[in-house]
């Protein structure tokens, strides 16, 4: 029997001794981590202890979160048993990968989330697509809360909100988000010291790949279309993460008269991966969905099992028919 | 005889049929040409009719700023006089280039600016050097006045603190900052649009243009200094203006381990710019002043009259002796 709980506020009704673990999405990003961190560390006020769970290694840059050292993986076999389960950032069960069993092992999934196209899937779902990034849900449901003078969890808050809002630049940013960035930075947090390791550590190596791969750019479509295409053997000379791979997208996109960046990237000899960015009008969810894939308006991706030189083909000649260009 | 003033807020004082001119410093960026454009639209509804003067022309990613227009090259000639000259972002009189004339022309000069070096120069000085930007002030300037929830108007001011603060990365970025931007949302200004203006309007020439850079950077002294030299030929090859020269060096800075980002940018045969910009300890002020240069404790300065290949030989040597690397 699930125990009543406060449904808009499920943390009102936690107490000391509870057992609660929390969770959030493959590939995790910014706001996936700073999420779970800043509900983490608040709950272990309230709990005593906490599991924070993750399905992957803590990509790089997000090392700097505090308490992310108490982060650990997700082991399958642990068979614990939870009395809440808290999932953030995630949209449906299926982007929590093998930890999707976690559900099973909990007795109240609480599912919070800013994703529109969220599946409801806990007994309680606090969604709100209104709001710029998990983080931005999180900070309202503990403002009121003593902790919320917590240095470390303003750091894993901001975190969220700077890198979900491409730093306050994107169209889900609100004046809701500057106004809570205002009370984070009132906590005292070092937006200095977030930016470098969010924005200035990007390696040497990792800065050449990038203007290699700017100085080779290819436009297409009267300059409405700029397609970036990373042969394997490239990210190998440059030793790049996926990250890094992945965040050339936003320079092309970026580029005047540019209406869709497309990203090709070869995974295997006839395997390559398709990211979309759309600038203002064109909805490039419906352009992965012609290749099997989706996302969002502005963003989405595919996987395509063709050899990169046939995809920049493919790509073209669906670009001219889809698109009309 | 000067009218007597409402020292704090002189925008108080002023009434309909006063003769106003703004002008700001030479070279305009963001903040300059934000707070001039923003507090000259208020005090047209004020007096009537302001003359918004700039001394150069104003560069392209500016030209959506509202009312821009309406700014005119200053004339040294016209011999206008003015009941008030208010000078906008600019430290000292000689910023303001030819149009510091315009001093003479006005009976009382209000200099509203956030630089701590400022050097008092008005008849009226309201300076806060806390303020992430001039856009701020002219913000806690205006905003109880009837035209804050002017489009307009709060288009111009996020402009200013956007571009001032690294958009809301810079550590001049504080609570307050993020409280006006929170207002001008609220007010109705288009994020995306002007985001799009100023960030993302690169052309195709300059994006190819940092590419080429990036991928040919060179660094020294263990990875702490990063040194960009760009020939003359290599700018009219890319066709790219000043501005965009000049911005690689933010790049450079952004890698990991950087403490000194250097660009040595050729003028002539024998002439060079040098630009250097610090991460975190460093103050490379006082390394542009040891070139006859200055600056900010981050962002400096200067000009040699060397090629570019003797320039780099002493800029290494300079640092092996001035910071000890």
């Amino acid at each position: 029997m699930m125990k009543q709980m406060n449904k808009k506020n499920p943390i009102l009704s936690l107490r000391h001794g509870d057992r609660v673990a929390l969770i959030s999405h493959v590939n995790p990003d910014g706001d996936s981590l700073g999420s779970i961190m800043a509900l983490g560390l608040s709950l272990e006020k309230v709990c005593g202890h906490v599991d924070i769970l993750v399905n992957d290694d803590i990509p790089e840059r997000y090392k700097f979160l505090p308490g992310i050292n108490s982060a650990q993986l997700y082991n399958a076999e642990s068979g614990l048993l939870y009395d809440y389960c808290f999932v953030l950032d995630c949209g449906d069960e299926t982007r929590l990968g093998y930890s999707k069993k976690l559900l099973e092992q909990s007795r109240t999934v609480v599912n919070i989330d800013h994703h529109i196209s969220n599946n409801m899937f806990g007994h309680i779902n606090i969604i709100d697509s209104k709001a710029s990034s998990t983080c931005e849900m999180v900070f309202g449901l503990i403002k009121d809360s003593f902790f919320m003078d917590d240095v470390d969890i303003a750091t894993c808050l901001y975190t969220g909100i700077s890198t979900d809002t491409g730093n306050f630049v994107y169209d889900n940013t609100s004046a809701k988000t500057h106004k809570i960035a205002a009370k984070l930075l009132k906590v005292g947090i070092d937006i200095q010291d977030i930016s470098e390791h969010l924005y200035q550590s990007r390696s040497l190596k990792s800065v050449k790949f990038l203007g290699h791969v700017l100085n080779n750019l290819q436009t297409s479509h009267d300059g409405k279309v700029v397609t970036i295409s990373i042969p394997r053997a490239l990210r190998v000379e440059f030793e790049v993460s996926e990250d890094e791979v992945e965040g050339v997208i936003n320079y092309a996109r970026d580029i005047k008269g540019v209406e869709v960046a497309i990203l090709i990237k070869e995974l295997e000899a006839d395997k390559v991966k398709l990211g979309f960015r759309s600038k203002k009008d064109v909805d490039v969810s419906k352009l992965a969905l012609e290749f099997g894939g989706g996302g969002h308006k502005k963003a989405s991706g595919a996987t395509l099992y063709k050899s990169l030189d046939e995809a920049i083909i493919i790509l073209d000649e669906k670009l001219s028919t889809y698109i009309g260009w």
